[in-house]
């Protein structure tokens, strides 16, 4: 019986990257946390910069041998076990901060996120192996949608979608931009929170 | 007489970032490095895992105030002083590896490296303060050009182009992937070194 409930009981990874704890980030990372508590999800939360987190990936993390590193391996074990994998974090150059770039460096590797076929050189097609699991992120940014969608051309959409999601088999994905957060008013962010609590209602 | 000679010398900053010292990328840094040298020109060389880099920005980089990290330090007066700044890094998932995101969230910071009018709210248009320096990216990657262009879309050609090059007023640069370089023989990789110096020829 506990172990049919176990089964039943949906799990989500929120994975958070910013380095102030008054953030706007934060504010959406608590509310996320809380919507899906009130749902009976059970969340695993990886707050990079709070849990110190090193971001840089090891010569013996080059191949598929799996991190000696504990909080590498507690990381895997919940993206693993999570139906629905969330990201937060700003827009660093059309990238996530460096921490949150290594957590996709040492946590999303081989054998366990994707793979080669077992005679394949590494140059080859990647196998999936998170397929059916379901991608949220949530970007917070100071550049106005026009320079970002045709000057810089969004980096950030590609990246999550394709480079990340797709490679790994996780056909079904959500990204939001919350701008400008430089120049937002109280009102704003409690309309973005509230953006936030409709598309997590509407993905889960 | 010191002093002029001190000022007609040309500089360039290295910046490599990869954690496998037999890789096929430091032979491109070792390849630029001794080119560089036979042509007189004064070479910084930032081996960012040979250094031990942090790539973790802090609370206290957020905003304008100096890093007190003398690593970062160093590099930001490499990086001020050179006219060429080159960075050498393996395409992972459509960005840098985290060691060199890191060095561009935490080197690549105003007010040095941009700036915002003094009355903005970090919302506006940035002031590029890199300006009339050479930018050149050599890129490794296991993905065939047809996938990276049409599939991924090559997010790294607008990241070092338009996100931080533009970004930061650089207006002339030049970006080259090698690939693919888990199939390549000893032949394709002596024919890569040797576009490596014909490029560096034609810039320098």
């Amino acid at each position: 019986m506990q172990s049919q409930l176990k089964d039943i009981v949906m799990k989500a990874t929120i994975v958070l990257a910013h380095p102030y704890k008054e953030s706007f980030n934060h504010a959406i990372y608590n509310r996320v946390i809380e919507l899906l508590d009130s749902c009976g999800i059970t969340v695993f939360c990886n707050d990079l910069y709070s849990d110190g987190f090193n971001p840089v990936l090891s010569v013996s993390e080059l191949g598929k041998e799996p991190s000696n590193d504990p909080l590498v391996k507690k990381y895997v074990e919940d993206m693993i076990a999570s139906e629905f994998l969330i990201f937060i974090h700003p827009n660093w150059w059309g990238m996530p901060p460096a921490i949150l770039k290594g957590y996709i460096d040492r946590v999303i590797r081989p054998p366990h996120a994707y793979d080669f076929p077992t005679d394949a050189s590494g140059g080859g097609l990647p196998i999936g192996k998170l397929k059916g699991k379901t991608g949220i992120v949530f970007n917070t940014s100071n550049t106005e949608a026009d320079r970002e969608n045709n000057y810089f051309e969004d980096p950030l959409q590609n990246i999550w979608e394709k480079c990340v999601f797709g490679f790994c088999g996780i056909e079904k994905s959500h990204r939001k931009m919350f701008r400008i957060i430089a120049d937002s008013s109280l009102e704003d962010r409690v309309q973005w929170l509230n953006e936030v609590d409709e598309i997590i209602k509407s993905l889960v």
